[in-house]
Formats: structure tokens, sequence, C-alpha cells
């Protein structure tokens, strides 16, 4: 039945892109407050959007923050399998400016690509469903499964109304599985299946010593330096091989089988070195950077400061030290005693003559991965195979995605991360873009996925 | 002969105390080019007050920066001893304004204290010395040694000038011995000297990793985290004993003989523990803090600062990392060799994946000591005794006094150290201050120093 979709899809195509501009023009940028009309607009137009596709209930759902869109089909009946489909429409500021070649809000395609802010995370991405919905009702007068959209305005700025919302009505978005996408392929046109994400947690590491800063002669050899005593801690908490030597920390974590090995070596990878300007990568012992980013747990220092910071000397000792901790964590690491760990250890080797806090980050999530030869996992394969004419990579990713661990907690259901983005999209970055190949081939994608749930 | 000297002092306290007071009334702020005026203005009063006083030569010398007032009487004959008396007019800024009870460029006298900035450091002590000589001028007619006089108005910001004009005027400024009343006693009404004064010298270290930040998610476990190859490379460099552990760093060093471990135990020391908010102190093993600040080299982050330093979290490996380093010197540690030593340490523990850079501070200094029972140290330990009463204590200093040691490089002649501020002055802090009591006798010590070198 994909065939009369994917022709539609084909012949719309300059309609759709030029539909696609107007919701790429709307900047709703979610983090400035200045901006919150527009994030409402944006919200609008997704709500007529799927109005005047079919679905039967559409709501703009007001929030402590900005809005979020629900809409639902349920004409595929009770037999028929319900999917809960996950996008947002807010997007990050477009700072700066100046690096621009065309204004963020003013879409333009060049040499393949479709340039505005969102059109890689996450509006075009959401729009691509949308579009192939309405291809569905277009042409077959009904979509093969009953659909639940979730389209939210706040991912940029940490999802927190969504998350409360997720739980308060639980059953409103219950389904049988989720697709998201919002993530992107490890190379152009090369199929790509997320199939794990690293969970993640946070600490925060502040070190006081003396109530002011001392000067450093007068005080020097009789008052512990707490940036001295900062750096001690932090090395006693990961080693030179890059082993995280905090006790208990790899507890419970899976080591690689050699078919993940495999499966991890068979992935296109970036070149690190290149995309980052570095000479040499620096991974655990054992294992390689691939596996390490997608498969091990990490732990990084995000942002670390004591005393003085501008030109030249002063010679002090300063007052306190900070030191910011974020870890990603694989399946089997839990981020409440993971963040119980980090601070047991710091307290534990803290020097005498400071005070040592540790400061526990609320937003933490748990990893999540799903069986690749899941038979969902499968048919998202074989239709994305179809589409690009290549065989589909499957991928453990380093990142995190908060929402797909809340889904997974919540409804114990797959979540397919079918994502079109490419590694030059710059995401969060001047002169966002997403290629219209995947424009194209990712709409495929998706009639030939909702195809193959028809009876 | 002291006895009229003393008296006229007494007998002309207020008139004294006003024309001190003028002086401080001149915002001499050297830092701030707003203030090139006023400090210039400073320079005359000296250089009218010198005249005034008798001096045969008075000189108001510019330089690239802030004139140096020099003067010299050279009645007291070839066979009479010469002394470099150096000191400084210009002063720290006086922010933040509002914490002052009275406005800083406005002398007032509560409870036996002379509030003003510069009034101890160091106008107030310039001044005192400029008083004895106009004593000796009024009631003897003659100073009983000859004196050279070198006030420059740029220590507050480096002394870089000065630095300049002491190497090429090398024979302009020489002297037998020089004193310099820039410092303070251990406690009110305690005569003391200092007999020593810590060196200097300082690096910056920068990792630089990734060319930009990087999501942590992404690179996390393939790339070197700066700001931990820096906590390792600092944490190797001094352990929690608190003893450095730079090869090298101790060689030439000299150990406390038993002699200078009581001489310190003598001093009534500050109470660290109250004085800046700490349960414990920290010191190198095998000594107390008080021998450790006064009599052992020190190694301190007076910086770091690495990735994000806002609220909340972000999560990056940041593309640099960079720590500021001080230390301490003692006698039989070079400045350069130390600094060599660091740097050959840190780029042999530098991590791979990373470019470490040592930056060496410019500014150093080696360390001051001169023998305490030396005959000049004697005789000014004796006149400081019988001004206050009270037994004189000597004293090393965790500090530097840059022109101590330019002048002992200079001349190999002895600096006789002999300040009248207290440890609450409040130096470089609003509501500097300066205790009458210090005023009186400590005008009094220098009429009884200077009569001793009478025939």
């Amino acid at each position: 039945m994909s065939e009369q979709v994917v022709s539609h899809l084909r012949e719309n195509r300059e309609r759709l892109l030029k539909k696609l501009n107007d919701f790429l023009r709307i900047p709703s940028i979610s983090t400035d407050s200045k901006f919150a009309e527009s994030v409402s607009e944006a919200a609008d137009f997704l709500k007529t959007y799927l109005e005047d596709i079919g679905f039967g209930k559409v709501e703009k759902q007001e929030t402590n923050g900005h809005p979020l869109v629900y809409a639902e089909y349920m004409e595929a009946g009770p037999d028929a399998p319900t999917v809960l489909f996950y996008g947002h429409y807010d997007v990050q500021p477009p700072d700066p400016l100046d690096q621009w070649v065309t204004p963020p809000f003013e879409p333009e395609i060049r040499d393949g690509r479709l340039y505005a802010r969102g059109s890689s995370d996450d509006k075009g991405q959401v729009f691509m469903q949308l579009a192939v919905f309405e291809a569905f009702m277009k042409t077959k007068g009904k979509i093969p499964l009953n659909v639940k959209v979730c389209i939210e305005g706040e991912e940029e700025i940490g999802s927190e109304n969504l998350y409360e919302i997720l739980h308060e009505m639980k059953e409103k978005f219950s389904a049988d599985f989720a697709v998201i996408s919002d993530s992107g392929m490890v190379a152009d046109n090369q199929p790509t299946i997320l199939y794990g994400l690293k969970g993640f947690t946070g600490i925060e590491i502040e070190v006081e010593g003396p109530d002011h800063d001392l000067h450093s002669g007068m005080y020097g050899g009789a008052v512990r330096n707490p940036a001295m005593a900062l750096a001690h801690l932090l090395a006693s908490m990961k080693n030179t091989d890059e082993v995280v030597t905090v006790e208990g920390f790899y507890e419970g974590v899976e080591g690689l089988t050699d078919k993940e090995r495999a499966l991890i070596k068979s992935v296109p990878g970036e070149d690190f070195k290149a995309s980052c300007g570095i000479a040499e990568t620096a991974s655990e012992k054992g294992y390689t950077p691939e596996e390490h980013t997608m498969a091990r747990p990490t732990f990084e220092i995000n942002g670390m400061y004591s005393g003085y910071q501008g030109e030249g000397t002063k010679t002090i000792i300063p007052a306190t030290a900070t030191a910011k901790i974020t870890c990603r964590l694989v399946p089997g690491q839990e981020p409440e005693h993971i963040q119980e760990l980090l601070e047991k250890h710091v307290l534990k080797h803290a020097p005498s003559g400071v005070r040592v806090h540790v400061k526990k980050e609320k937003l933490s999530a748990k990893a999540y991965k799903v069986e690749p030869n899941h038979p969902l996992i499968q048919k998202a394969s074989e239709s994305y195979s179809k589409a690009f004419g290549k065989e589909t990579v499957y991928v453990r990713m380093g990142g995190s995605i908060p929402v797909v661990e809340w889904i997974d907690a919540l409804y114990d259901v797959p979540v397919v991360l079918l994502g079109f983005g490419t590694p030059d999209d710059r995401l969060h970055s001047p002169n966002e873009s997403f290629p219209l190949d995947s424009f194209d081939k990712g709409m495929e994608t998706l009639a030939y996925y909702w195809s193959s749930f028809s009876k």
C-alpha cells in the first residue's frame, strides 16, 4: 500500500517544502521569554496541521511553560497497535547571528540542503512525520495504526513540564511503542537505528577553604589551598588510563560481548581526531574510542573554577574551588546510586582543612537500550534500508534523550529512534541545515514503516 | 642627643599630624590613570617637604610612569655612613567605597587610629621618616649620617620603572645600608624586625584539548578532558602532606636549625584559624604552620578555570583548562631555576591527547635574608625596644618585597626593615588605618636609631 503514499509525497514535494518553510519561519526559541508568542504560534501551526490531516482529537495543552501539542488518531481500531510519536517544535537560540550565511528564520536551499534554525532539530523531522500521516489520509483515507502525537515546546530547556505531564496523565499517553525522530544517521544516507542511549547524572563539588581570599605570602604554608584540594579530589576519581576510580562505579555494568564489539566496529564512525582537532584519542584501557563513547560509562569535568582568572598574577589562596561533573551511564547503572557513590568518594577523600560540599544535580536519566532484533526495530530497519537502498546500521549513542528513558520507565515499551539528521547538520550552531535527501528518503522510510502495520 | 629630637617630635605632634593629613588627602592612586595628576601632586608634596627640611639635592625624577622623588643629604661627611631610605607614596584604589566609615581621602582619627588610604601603606610611614629628619635638622642643625631618599610612585603597580632606574643609576643610589618602613609588627606595640623575606616566581599552565567545547555524550570516552588532565598535573606537583613533589624543588634549601625554630616559636603569631575561618591548618609534614609560612618555600594555585561556570549544567568537554601558580621561595632557590623545574615537571607529566603550555611569569624575586645579629640590625632592635618598652622580635615573612631583593643584589648591603604597621591596619582594604601609638613610638625609634650613628 505504500507506493501510492510515496508517489503522493513526491508529487507534493514543493508544497510540503513550502509548508515546512512556513513552520521554520516562526522563531520558536523556548529559552528566551521574548519569543514566547512565537513559540505559541508554532504550536498553533501544528494544531492546525493535525486538524487538517484529520486527527480526531487535537489539543494545544497549556503548561507552566510553553504549550504541548497533543493529538489522537484512533480510527485504526482496537486491534491495531498504537504508536506514540514524540517530537519538539522549540529551537535553540540562533546566536551568534553574524555567523549565519542566510538569516536563521529565513529558510533557504543551497547545495541540496535546507538552511534554517530547527531544520534538523527538530521541526524538520516533526514536519516529516505529519506530512507522511497526511499522505496516508489523502491517498488511503486512513493511517494503518493508531497514533498519539506529543510534540512539546520545551525540549531545548529540559522538558521539565513534559516530565510532570507524562507522569500525571500516564493513561492518556500510553501506547504499544513509541517513535522519535530527533536524532541522526552516522553518515549521509546511511540508515541508522539508535538502539541504545546513555543515561546521565551529575554533581557539583565545592571546596570551601578560608572565609576570604588570602595573601599567599602571609598564609601559604598554613592554609589548605582549595584549588589544590579540588585537583587532588578530581584526580582521585578518574585515572590517566581513563578508568573511573570511584568505588562501585562499574558495578552492574555488562561487559561488551564480541558481537557488540563487532557491531560497533561495523559502524562507519566519525574521525574523532579530525572533527575536533586532537592529535590522539584517549579512551578507557581495553576499549576503542567508539566502544567507550557508545557503550561504556563516562566521567567528565564540564567546568572548574577557583580564584583569579584575569591577566597576570594575583598572589592569593582562593577561598573556594568548584567543579561541575556529569557522568554518562549505561544499562545497569542507577543515576541516584551513582550520585551517592560520587558523593561518598568525595567526602571520604576530602583533605583536612577544607569543607567539601557535594550538590547533586536534579535532572538525571537512566540509560536506554532495546534489542536490535526486536520485531519493531527490524521492521523499521527494513523500511529504512528500502528507502535509502543501503543496509541499516545499529548504534548506541553516548548522548542522552531523557524523554526516551521516561517513556521506557513509565510504559516499558520499545522506543524506536528513527532519526534522519546527518553529522553535518550543525545542530545548536549557526547555519543549521538538513539534507533534502534525508527529507525525501526519510518520509519514504516512514511510509514503508507505517504501511508494514497494515493488516 | 636623641632627647631633644624626641621632645621636638612630641611638641610638634599636632602640626605633624595636620601635615600628614594634607599628604593623605592627595588621592595618589597609581593604577588608575585618572589619578595621574594627584600622583604627581603627592610627589610635589614630598619634594617641597624635603627642600624645607634642608636636603641639599631634591629631584622629582620623571619616569615612563609616575615620578620618583630623590633627595640627598651628604653633610654628615665622608666618614659617616650613608643610608638609602626607600618608601612609596602611591596607594591602592579605595574600592569598594561604600564600605568606608569615613571617606578614604578625608583622614579622621577614631579610637587612637588614623583612618585614611595610605595611612599605613606607605604614606604614613614615609612621612614619619621625613618628620624625624626634620626634627634632627630643627634641633641639631644636622642629621647624624648621610641620607639618600628614594620614594617611588609605582610600588602598588609593580615598581617596574624603579627596577630600571636602580640598575641604570647604580652609583647614584649606592649606600652602606638601606632602611625601609613599609611593613608591620606582629602585634600592636610589639617591636618587630623582619630579617627575611621570601622570593617568588610563577607560571601559568594551559592545557589545550579539542579545538572547541565538545558534546560530552558524543565525545566523552574518546577525547582527553583538559580539566581532568590539569587536575592530574596539579595533583602531581604537591601532595596532601603539603610537600612539593616537583623534582629538585627543595634543592639547596637550608633546613631549619633548632635556633631558628625557637626564634619562630617565640614570635607572638597570628591565630591562622581564627583570622581566616578555617577549622584546621595544613602545613608541610615536619613543620609548624609558622615555620612553613615564615621559612619554607610554598606552592600555591592562585587561580584555575575551565569550561562552564554558570548555573546548572552544561554537558561539555571543555576545550582548555588553565591554572595560575606562584611559589614563594627561600634562600637557596633561584626563581628562574624553579620556573624551569616546574616547566620540566609539567611537560614530563603531560598526558597524551592534550597540548600543555607553560607560561613563565616575568616578575620574580629571590628571597632575602640578613643575619639578625648584624650590628645594623642590633642597633635598630635596641632603638625599637627603647621606644616601645618591649623586647624586639625577629621574624621572617612569607611575603615578598621585590625592591629589597634588588637592593641586595645590586649593592650587597643589609636592608633594615623597620616597619610600624599592625595586623589590624587593613592594608589594601576599606578602612585602612594606622595606630597613633605607632606614629609616636615609631618616630621615637627612628630618632634613637639615627642618633646611634652620631660620633
